[in-house]
């Protein structure tokens, strides 16, 4: 079938929206047709050519929500209509990993995954005949899309996909870190390191669980004011503390002798490294979100770690597809988490780049594509 | 009173045996007569003048036993003829880190330990008119000793104090590393980095809680019969690996994707990255336990811990010195765990310095001075 996407022919390159070609599903897989896809910083850098695993021809994209529209043979827990969130990390729910209880990150389809292909190793889009690689499983930048049926969350028929499409990453990225990584208790003091996307979800998620004290650290003193909306207790604006400001002392100082969590999202091993010291000594937990850069590596006195902080990471917020994400559309139908305030602008795929040129101006918080 | 002691007069220099005089105890303090006493690494660490916070004239020692001949005013829990194993790390059970339940190190003496100081800022010990400082807070190189109470774990009156001595140090750190700060569960791998003292008493914690496969690490292969004997299950020898071995692709195709729990037991910041990277991931936990020389760091890419690997320390094996001490001293006295055959040398005070000799030379696993 003919569908409509934005495509990704070569790094560094803006995207182009064509008509490309779509197999119908295999075996296992689902035809989704996708409503509404978010543009996320991980895209733009996989667009850059920074991304050492980037792959092209491809079509982007991983944030989406859709509806089932076919299924292929041996597909059990899905059928047309069904609404739905592609998943970039699936769940088999039968791989070692899913089987462990510690983790998210099923193993079931990561390498051809990481290939850009489907799991029986081929693709289902091509372009002028060429075959087109598919992207962290999920391909979103296109109005119809092929997955495995592990990679999809089935929610609720009245959650707006406009909305719901940033629980596809960002909103569980930032929420999961918080309940299902770092499992911050109520009466905690956490601080965050960047206010983006990420940050702020981190930041609801911190208030929803009732911490006590949520300090912000950006340096942009114009995401103050949402992110106070969001939860956030004391800003810092390490710009503020001079050129030789110590950060590190200030954030153990002001929450009383370091942060009980303390959570990366902006991909600074600098930051990473400032985040783990200013956590309390004897128990303070320390959370990378953030993708640093290639062949970047963090750094810290091993005395940091005997004297009791924990480094620890999370991806996809630690959340169990399949099981969680309905869980968060129904925090967010509820009114229990905030996503409207996060989305700053409405696009039709036309105006993809331009989206793009948003985040890089740093003008947008997340911009949604809808078809 | 006058009492025998080893005396560090200053970095680099053998210990001096001889006469000094102790002051007796004060408000909260306990004199302790030394029966037995451990020579630890830390000991000769601080003695060669490579730690940065060593202070001299000084009695070393952390790793003792004994028994209680004299309280000050006000002590509670303690009287004389109780059988005591002294605690560099000191439970006081009301202080912000006593009471928070995550962690062992409590706060209240700190600042006058680290100087060298009872917690009123003065010291019992003189030579030949002038002070000598305590050393974290124990001083156990003397026969006898005065301590705070909360410094004192009391423990069951039929252990020998040749042995259990050993409890005060090396092996709580070992067996509490696995117990209390990484929780190892059964049915664990579990990767060992060194075995020496602390190192084989981590295998015998593993063996304990129902570790399935446990790899001893080590380049020095005269070590791995007694770890086998302590429940070592494989021994790797990075040096037959060749100069540029894969250690931790060895590791990892070893324990079948990575260990669960891997520990790092010798100081060795190299070897601290090794231990993380050769976790398992979406799971694996690496505990540093070894103390690394000064200024050194510790440095990984952040994609290790992002995909689920957990960097973390342990000091005196998270235990709290006087709730667990006792049930370790229980747990050998029951035959749940082995301290004999780690006692090499037994030793009077004034061969103390052949003590540290063999243990430069490796000859020994823990040399014990008996007063």
């Amino acid at each position: 079938m003919d569908v409509t996407a934005a495509l990704a022919l070569e790094a560094g390159k803006p995207l182009v929206i064509d008509t490309v070609q779509l197999e119908g599903p295999r075996a296992g897989e689902v035809l989704v047709e996708i409503k509404a896809t978010g543009l996320c910083h991980t895209d733009k850098f996989t667009l850059s050519g920074a991304d050492p695993e980037g792959l092209f021809p491809a079509i982007l994209g991983h944030e989406g929500a859709g509806i089932v529209r076919e299924v292929g043979a041996g597909v059990k827990h899905l059928r047309p209509g069904d609404h739905v969130i592609p998943l970039y990390t699936p769940e088999c729910r039968e791989c070692p990993s899913c089987l462990s209880r510690k983790t998210n990150l099923c193993t079931s389809i990561r390498a051809t995954q990481g290939r850009g292909l489907m799991p029986d190793g081929t693709t289902r889009f091509s372009y002028k005949g060429q075959p087109v690689h598919h992207y962290m499983g999920c391909s979103t930048f296109a109005n119809y899309t092929v997955l495995p049926e592990i990679a999809l969350a089935r929610i609720r028929s009245d959650a707006p996909f406009d909305k719901v499409c940033y629980i596809g990453c960002g909103v569980t990225t930032g929420i999961g870190a918080v309940l299902f990584t770092a499992k911050v208790e109520a009466n905690s003091t956490v601080v965050v390191f960047g206010l983006g996307g990420i940050g702020l979800n981190v930041i609801q998620g911190a208030r929803m669980v009732g911490a006590r004290q949520i300090v912000g650290v950006d340096l942009n003193p114009a995401r103050a004011e949402i992110a106070r909306q969001f939860g956030m207790t004391d800003f810092v604006n390490p710009a503020d503390l001079g050129e030789n400001g110590d950060v590190v002392g200030h954030l153990v100082e002001l929450t009383g002798g370091g942060a009980d969590y303390t959570f990366e999202c902006v991909g600074n091993v600098k930051l990473m490294r400032q985040a783990l010291e200013c956590a309390h000594r004897g128990w303070g937990v320390s959370c990378v979100i953030g993708v640093a850069g290639a062949g970047q590596e963090i750094s810290t006195r091993p005395f940091q770690l005997v004297t009791g902080r924990r480094w620890i990471g999370s991806a996809f917020g630690g959340a169990r597809g399949r099981t969680d994400v309905p869980r968060i559309v129904d925090m967010y139908m509820d009114g229990r988490i905030d996503i409207d305030s996060l989305i700053t602008e409405h696009l039709t795929i036309d105006q993809i780049n331009h989206g793009f040129d948003l985040m890089t101006q740093g003008k947008s918080i997340r911009s949604v594509v809808e078809f």
